[in-house]
């Protein structure tokens, strides 16, 4: 790997639920992309049981190999969480009650109106010589301990304590601990395109790169072309970023929604607030889940003002007053409901723009002429109202995923050229 | 772990690529699955690079700490496909030529219309004593070897040729080389408990056993038990997960939501259906989320007839005719306007049941009586209109999880209750 300057990391994920077939360790997807903007490789990852034996051999073990250990999980109240006893063994040392951790547990507890459990104390011990990293999301601190001039942390398992705990804490200590070089990353999101026509589109350029590397993923009507160089100096980086990222700009024009990483609903709702407007929904088949999308963006109450959830056909004619002759002459899935359903959820809730969802997101429902997958998405605006037909291939939660995916780049373009 | 009858597995994934922030080994899933099918648990698992030395070691850390050892990955034709000899190189044997196999291989690429590569000769190579299985999905063919009594498994990477050879190949010959007893496992999913709650209630329960092994898994305010037995007989492992289970359900009663594994939606879902009952919502801050997960449950529409977003107060007095001085008297995130919010949902979508919530996701609003995260939640019936205040912890996304959570399992005891 062209990544690291030397410095090598190992992940270990502590808990018999990933070891099961139900459950993966997902934490070390976030660590490595922090370790890797750090110019720092990961060289292996393992996932050992709640046993103290297996946990301290694996430490052992990893620190032979690597410069570096992140551990996760095994640090909450219950009796199979043995992280700390296990690196202590490991490491042959001891560990001291800190009176201040078990207080920050009891008044979270007391904040919240509920009562500390006597299980908590045992996440008040702390591995001799080690630091302690707060979890303000959680009861469990972090510890950060030093080896022979190695880096160890055991890090809480939940994601949303681990990921700000690694950012805020981990991340500072393992850059100001080795010397790194410099590695920048550059982002494009694109909307409206499947992953081989993008990667058709932009291979003959990125090809003629090694530095920076190119990596395209793709998820449902969402592509994500990432570029990362590896460099002596920040300026460097950036001009060698620039020589990638230029022209492929220039290939793929408006089809890039973000260059900062933002989701398609971030960019969405930016987009609406710098021109003050405001949006309206109504959805039958994707059940709220475009205007959840929306509300996930913290800040969204400023242009989203609501709209109507219209799954049956006697809610899109009682809530709506979709009239009963049009879905009977037309079916409640068709262009005619889409753009009635639009209209009627801008008139009614007086918002600047709004989108209808209606199809048969599958796995029931379908006509020979929509079969299941086909949704009509319908925009309505001052500059009128249009409705446009899809048909989306896979199950269930694909297609009502394409269906907010393509709403809202509808919608994007709408509010991109004012109409 | 008291899983196996002492037959214990590790499975072993080869490639950089699963050790980048994009991708993940899921081999291990269904490997696992196949494997705890036959009894054996899956004790540690572990992904290491395209690296000679690297897998060397791993397979004989490995060795030395289980009785079966699945390798998948690396025995494709290109430079960095290095398992077969890293493998050879640990066992400190040689390898064999296999003219039949390259015959193989070049049969496949002249199926195909395409020229077979020098490079592919490399997979006709075989450790010295190992067993050849065949590959009738891809070119490279995997490998079983027998070492003091453990079996060890060479198996390609793609899930579309792995899984077949597991399935003809490998479970065959694991089951026919050990002494296998039965594995069975039960599950609680539990809603309204914090996972040192449900721990310190069922502990004094479950720790009295060591087979069946329990273990707690915690989403947000959704907490999973799972008990896995091991026993000679399907019968014997039952009546064993009974010993068990069945205290604990005493225990926790009607906090248990469901025993099969469904999750929560699914199973509000399935009782609604069951009463012939149909649902409406509206929802404010949960901006539509709700409503998504209800209608990710194929067959929802069956229950769920649709409702309102009302994510402003506009929109509470338009589109549901909250009464403006109710909002100015207790604001909108009030138990008045979620009591209104639900009964008025109730009356104008005639649906059975009503759910409506109000409350402050965050990070923006609150106020000192009711700072962010603080939830009310209503839920009207034709037995009448309740509400309650809830406070959720966390980030935007956690009280926005919680509040449909909350609200779903509301709606659950309601129905349940027949209220």
């Amino acid at each position: 790997m062209p990544l690291a300057a030397g410095i090598t990391a190992q992940i270990l994920a502590i808990g018999s639920e990933m070891l099961t077939p139900e459950k993966i360790d997902t934490n070390s997807l976030f660590l490595t992309q922090e370790l890797n903007n750090l110019g720092i490789a990961v060289t292996g990852k393992e996932v050992v049981n709640d046993s103290l034996h297996q946990i301290s051999e694996a430490v052992l073990e990893c620190l032979v190999r690597c410069d570096l250990l992140l551990i996760s999980g095994g640090l909450g109240p219950t009796e199979d969480d043995l992280t700390r006893e296990a690196v202590a063994m490991a490491l042959g040392r001891g560990m001291v009650f800190h009176d201040e951790i078990l207080e920050g547990i009891r008044e979270r507890f007391r904040k919240f109106g509920r009562p500390m459990t006597d299980r908590n104390r045992k996440q008040a011990f702390v591995i001799d010589g080690a630091q302690v990293l707060p979890n303000p999301n959680g009861t469990a601190p972090g510890q950060a301990l030093e080896i022979d001039g190695k880096l160890l942390f055991l890090l809480p398992g939940p994601p949303r304590e681990l990921m700000p705990m690694t950012m805020e804490h981990v991340t500072p200590r393992v850059s100001a601990h080795f010397p790194l070089r410099v590695l920048r990353t550059f982002t494009f999101r694109i909307a409206g395109l499947g992953e081989s026509e993008v990667d058709e589109r932009v291979a003959p350029i990125y090809t003629k790169f090694t530095n920076p590397e190119t990596t395209i993923l793709a998820a449902a009507g969402d592509i994500t072309l990432q570029f990362r160089a590896t460099a002596d100096g920040e300026d460097e980086a950036r001009a060698m970023l620039r020589a990638v990222a230029d022209p492929i700009r220039t290939e793929l024009g408006e089809r890039i929604y973000s260059e900062n990483g933002d989701s398609l609903e971030e960019t969405v709702v930016r987009l609406l607030k710098a021109q003050g407007a405001t949006l309206a929904v109504a959805e039958s088949c994707t059940g709220g889940s475009l205007a959840a999308r929306i509300t996930d963006v913290p800040g969204a109450s400023h242009v989203f003002v609501g709209g109507f959830l219209v799954y049956t056909d006697a809610q899109k004619m009682g809530l709506l007053g979709i009239a009963p002759e049009r879905i009977r002459a037309h079916s409640a899935v068709s262009e005619e409901v889409a753009l009635d359903l639009a209209a009627n959820t801008m008139a009614r809730t007086g918002a600047n723009y709004a989108l209808s969802v209606t199809g048969y997101a599958g796995p029931e429902g379908g006509t020979e002429r929509d079969p299941a997958g086909t949704v009509y998405l319908g925009l309505a605006s001052a500059a009128g109202v249009t409705a446009k037909r899809f048909h989306f291939t896979g199950d269930r939660a694909r297609v009502r995923r394409l269906a907010t995916q393509y709403a809202l780049d509808l919608l994007r373009m709408a509010v991109l050229r004012g109409e």
